[in-house]
């Protein structure tokens, strides 16, 4: 990693200086086995804040409240409850949400409007408002509370997902911590994807703003699990400025270090959301080069790995070139096929857009390990750009589909 | 049906007057039980004739060829090979799909450049040319010879598609046959759709080509199976003036009727091909109405019948709502919440955004049928629009990851 960027031993959203969290059981999700569905993380001292968020338009109210909360680009904690989404069902959803944030300000003695708030869970169901209120009288916040609040944040994951990074900056420690959750559907309607991403750095909202949608760009928007979206989809990022390093300002070497230490983590975490994709058992991560543009690579990237035909053929161990190039084919990439070449863990498997002499059994050996590399060469321009999936199995189907029967 | 159109028994595309087809086994389909591969359809005279082609920007050479000859709104053949599907083979591809309607026109005694060629099958190996040239001077054509046509150009479907209709015009019957084969990938790379649409009423190619757009739009443009599109997929219609009507003119009544005919039989293949999509046991209907613009209900009908969250509800009988409108809301269609209405199979089951109170066993019992209808209503225009797709099963995974091990 660049300009002495570690990773530290866990890490989390509590890992910076200055931040607190806690969780406890609300009564909300009664359905996993840990019962923890109800979370609050805060800052010692008012944090600077940027938000990405959910492009479908039926959004949750908890989501439109944030984005409210956020917009001066101002925070002071976050509340987030599993179990229950708070979207669609109509008028109280947004007073539902209000009368939480509300709540978590009460208790901390700080202003409503720095709460921000997320939801994760069944779609359609009213949120039992006393039994959240009771729920954040009764949360403890402590310093390594990180790791509670990444529990409590889940609906069907196997396993909580966070990573702390650090790096010096003049003469001090920059730490950066993040928690997720996947965009497992294994149970109904559970498809958000939520993240929580604190830093002791400080930074101004508007360059944290800039620096978060570069890095989710990155990262949680090229990966996918099966092309749907949620209600609920929200990545948060704080900085409170509590490791003393002073400002960090556009375009000095601390932005940069900062840029690469932010993507680590955003990078690691969507990772590990698509590894842990509902069914999966391996991670697809498909690299597009020498495309004309950005965008183009990036669109070839992620229609190849999010293709039905392609994740079924890496479940089969299949090196089966001909999905990745028509599902190439559709994508907003220029391609000449003439000059497409395609490499598999690393196996040349086509060039100058004919299949290569690969040796099939090697391949498909290859191929059974728990990460399957893509890599497609446009050699039409410099861009290239990364996506990452997961294999499509039987089991996705038998989840998705046994629900009611 | 309107103004008189009628389904005949057994129609196919040499239903209409002046058609007749053949085919043979040339040794490409090894791996299917009927071992029909390569077919010709042949007009007595010369028809008008327009298409609709694959928007992958990988084609095969077939496409290129077809595309090209039919720009002068012409033909007099098509002659169609499935097995292989000329595509990602370099060079040689264009110059086999050339041999291949050249040796056609020899034998029928026609100018090679109206003679339409498709292909289907594997993608990455070649055409055996010999093979070819000889299994086209064995097909005998016959005036009911659409049928073995319609076995001839499937590769994974389970059975033929064809269908046939006629309306009566100026004291004659205008009749209009068709065949497809469908988006199964069963087998391998097999994404091809084919449909070939012949009609003995006197058209001009350029109303022609407006009328099949038209109808495309409507029916194969609607269908999703798994997203994939392929190198090869082509939609050709022939009119040839054999039933001596006298020529269908734009904006008057027969013209009307025509295309009003023509839709039905496009309508009728695409749900075929969609209620056949490789492992499906179900068709998916999905309307929507009360769009703003045309545009947004069939943006909104596509995403609901191709998401795999809703695929595998219907898969497993599961009234899952929250599912249908989350996929709603990543379309391109405007949607208020409040306004939302959905029923499936006939039962309301969302009203003013909010579920309705419905039984919930007896929509599970409804969705248990063989098609399963997502009527969703937006109430903000008055633009409507229907897709087709299929359910989503562990069969489909099994299938397209069984190919290698």
């Amino acid at each position: 990693m660049p300009g002495g960027i570690t990773i530290i031993e866990d890490g989390t959203v509590t890992s910076p200086q200055g931040y607190v969290a806690g969780a406890t059981f609300a009564g909300l999700k009664t359905y996993a086995e840990d019962k923890l569905d109800l979370a609050i993380l805060y800052s010692r001292r008012t944090t600077t804040a940027a938000g990405v968020f959910t492009q479908n338009k039926l959004k949750s109210p908890s989501v439109i409240l944030t984005e409210e909360h956020v917009a001066d680009g101002k925070a002071h904690a976050v509340v987030v409850n599993s179990g229950i989404a708070n979207a669609c069902v109509g008028d109280p959803g947004y007073g539902d949400a209000k009368r939480m944030t509300g709540k978590t300000a009460d208790i901390l003695g700080i202003r409503p409007e720095d709460v921000l708030i997320c939801s994760t869970g069944v779609v359609g169901v009213e949120l039992p408002m006393s039994l959240i209120e009771s729920g954040i009288d009764r949360i403890q916040l402590a310093t390594d509370g990180g790791h509670r609040m990444a529990r409590a944040i889940l609906t069907t994951d196997p396993r909580p997902k966070e990573i702390g990074v650090s790096f010096p900056l003049n003469g001090k420690t920059i730490t950066i911590g993040g928690i997720a959750k996947g965009a497992g559907m294994i149970h109904p309607d559970m498809a958000t994807m939520l993240s929580f991403i604190t830093t002791d750095a400080e930074i101004s909202s508007d360059l944290l703003k800039e620096m978060l949608k570069d890095a989710a760009d990155d990262s949680f928007n090229m990966m996918t699990i099966d092309g749907d979206t949620s209600t609920n989809d929200t990545v948060l990022l704080m900085a409170n400025g509590a490791a003393g390093a002073g400002p960090i300002r556009p375009g000095t070497e601390g932005a940069e270090l900062f840029s690469h230490a932010l993507a680590e983590v955003c990078i690691d975490l969507a990772k590990r959301i698509a590894r842990e994709g509902e069914g999966a058992t391996k991670l697809i991560e498909v690299t597009v080069e020498g495309a004309r543009t950005l965008r183009q690579a990036r669109s070839a990237a992620r229609i190849i790995s999010g293709s039905s035909l392609v994740k079924t053929a890496v479940h089969g161990n299949d090196p089966n070139w001909g999905r990745i190039t028509v599902a190439l084919g559709r994508s907003e990439a220029d391609v000449e096929e003439s000059k497409l070449a395609l490499h598999i863990n690393g196996a040349l498997i086509m060039e100058n857009g004919l299949p290569a002499p690969f040796h099939r059994d090697s391949v498909i050996a290859l191929m059974s390990q728990g990460q399957v590399d893509i890599r497609v060469n446009l050699n039409l321009g410099e861009h290239s750009a990364t996506a990452w999936g997961c294999n499509l199995s039987e089991e996705y189907v038998t989840f998705n589909s046994a629900y009611t029967t």
